[in-house]
């Protein structure tokens, strides 16, 4: 296949695979698609590795990097970033009402409480990383790897993501919600715009695909655009195309992966459920971002919660209680699988089996060619 | 074009126009498209005259109705369509906490007040046309038009419109929002599925159409789709077609045609809305319905809001208001003007400029055999 971003980013197809997973990264990238490791959730030293390791498999194959730099966080975060107090301001920005409310619901839900006290540290080290300083520390981890692009998924990226990547040569990517941001992000250097529908999984605006793409592609011509949100399948990779986009970004898809580290009964749920079983909610990491509806969702939204804190701080909270509430759902606790749940776009719907990574690639592309064989036969017959 | 619903309604292209408007309806229909009058808001008699010069307009070349038959509604409403009571029953069954923060609404905004006493009986007379029997009448009138196609806009169509379609000859189609209503109206007899996304103006879900478009496809093929919601330009047109949709359904496109009776200062802000602006609101309608925001969604949605009540009633309460604002919004008045708005898209952001529906029609094709261009270039180069 051939668009601008296939010569660009020296690949076969225009199909770019967000994961936290290096393995599906990997895969991606030897099927002749892009592979983009989200490491949001990876310390520094973490990060070196997976991409030590990535570097191994893809025998000099193109992949990239997906940091968060939230616009706008916590206050308490931003300094706990710049090192002033460190990690304890940030707990202790923490009411002490969510604390009660979390312990509240691993009674409700009877599951065994985790040690909240000696995860937090740790949960808030994790918070740090969306801070401008730790996400600069990811960056410049990521830089000194062979990556082709680095992307920031929330936000316009900082003036320092942008200068390191320009001198380090790599391309700059960003996902925007609406035509305005896109605008912005250009503006702040922006090489590749990843114009993400309301659909999609994780942090997200409200704009559909659909609408959100011919927007993009007018207002940020020649600049390139990927279209994200509800792409699971070739069909919609044609829809995408025919949107005016150069190539898609999928996360979703790859959640249901034989490579996917998704927890079992996250999987589970994933390969059940239909498009209407997601949520937009503020539950898990302080920004809206669409997840699997569950327990945890609706207690969250509940008459009872005390309602979801800013980012990072209701990651902190968030984060450590899902990590308990996956492992307990893997012995059976009925609670626990009730409340178990993951970041996933209304395509959750169209993901019903677990497949290779490479198999998604390759059905992809072929289900592509019979979009556009479909197309063909409309236009040309009379 | 050549795609299944093209043979079937003997049309050119496989756009569908839904509107109030019968210039539009005519103006699509004669330009290869394939015109629906929306009837909800008519009485049987005015619905009669408007389809009369339908036919004196498109010289037999096909159109078709579609009328509001929703699942559930008001108890009250349901008993006034069965001439229990009339319509004081209906009128009884909204409080006066509505009226009064109607009254309010109206002095809060300088707006000068309609005579809603006088209004109400008339209002009270079109919310019956959303009952079974007020629905009956209308497609009573439609059948005795040489209409070739009766849709129902929300909800399952009752059997007896499935019954009278049949006898007639007349396909039967109905709008949905996910797979598992798809499959439910195939079953009570429908013969054209609409796959409508979330994006969509008026009623409407929360799957977006890249999602549901192909889900729906899968569900009841081999009956035909057609894809709607978002859909205003010909890159959308091909990319609904290559999620797998026979045709679209376009809505909020022809409110700022040159034919489109939609209000003067409505239409202003349509031309000048962002694809954000909209809302999926219960404020004119009782059911979710998207719209433009305007300081009516935010009152209704706001702190001293009774909240909307369930349909038909909110309609009642809404419509007299609405057109009092309307009317005197024209005028300047700046309350007015912030209050107007009307049901549309996401895509109203991509309506930037009044063209004749026939204009819309021919650009939509044009536009719709670039993207396939484009397709073709992206898979045939190497």
């Amino acid at each position: 296949m051939n668009t601008e971003v296939c010569a660009t980013f020296g690949i076969e197809f225009p199909l770019f695979a967000f994961s936290h997973c290096r393995d599906v990264v990997a895969a991606v990238t030897n099927a002749g698609g892009f592979g983009v490791l989200g490491a949001v959730a990876y310390t520094p030293d973490r990060l070196e590795e997976e991409l030590r390791w990535i570097d191994d498999h893809v025998g000099g194959r193109p992949y990239g990097v997906d940091v968060l730099v939230p616009g706008k966080i916590d206050e308490s975060a931003e300094r706990a970033g710049r090192g002033e107090g460190g990690l304890d301001t940030m707990l202790a920005a923490i009411p002490q009402e969510h604390w009660d409310f979390l312990i509240g619901l691993f009674a409700k839900y009877d599951v065994p409480l985790p040690d909240f006290e000696k995860a937090k540290h740790s949960n808030a080290r994790g918070g740090t990383s969306v801070t401008k300083e730790g996400a600069t520390e990811l960056i410049d981890v990521s830089l000194a790897h062979p990556i082709r692009l680095i992307a920031s998924a929330l936000g316009t990226p900082p003036p320092i993501m942008v200068e390191k990547a320009k001198a380090a040569g790599i391309p700059v990517a960003a996902l925007v919600g609406t035509a305005e941001h896109a605008r912005r992000q250009v503006a702040a250097g922006v090489d590749l715009v990843i114009a993400q529908g309301g659909e999609a999984g994780g942090h997200t605006g409200e704009i559909s695909t659909m609408v959100l793409v011919p927007e993009v592609v007018d207002t940020v011509a020649p600049v390139p655009v990927l279209a994200a949100g509800g792409i699971a399948t070739g069909r919609q990779m044609a829809a995408a195309l025919a949107l005016g986009a150069s190539g898609v970004w999928c996360g979703s898809v790859w959640l249901t992966t034989e490579e996917a580290e998704t927890a079992p009964a996250v999987k589970e749920k994933m390969l059940a459920a239909t498009s209407r079983d997601t949520i937009r909610s503020r539950s898990r990491t302080g920004k809206p971002a669409r997840q699997l509806r569950s327990a945890w969702t609706d207690e969250w939204e509940g008459p009872e919660s005390p309602g979801p804190l800013g980012m990072p701080l209701q990651m902190i909270v968030a984060e450590g209680a899902m990590r308990q509430i996956t492992k307990v759902a893997e012995s059976g606790n009925p609670g626990a699988r009730a409340l178990a749940n993951y970041f996933v776009g209304q395509c959750v719907g169209l993901m019903n089996t677990v497949k290779p990574a490479r198999q998604v690639v390759y059905d992809m592309v072929e289900e592509f060619a019979g979009a556009v064989d479909r197309l063909n036969a409309i236009t040309s017959a009379d």
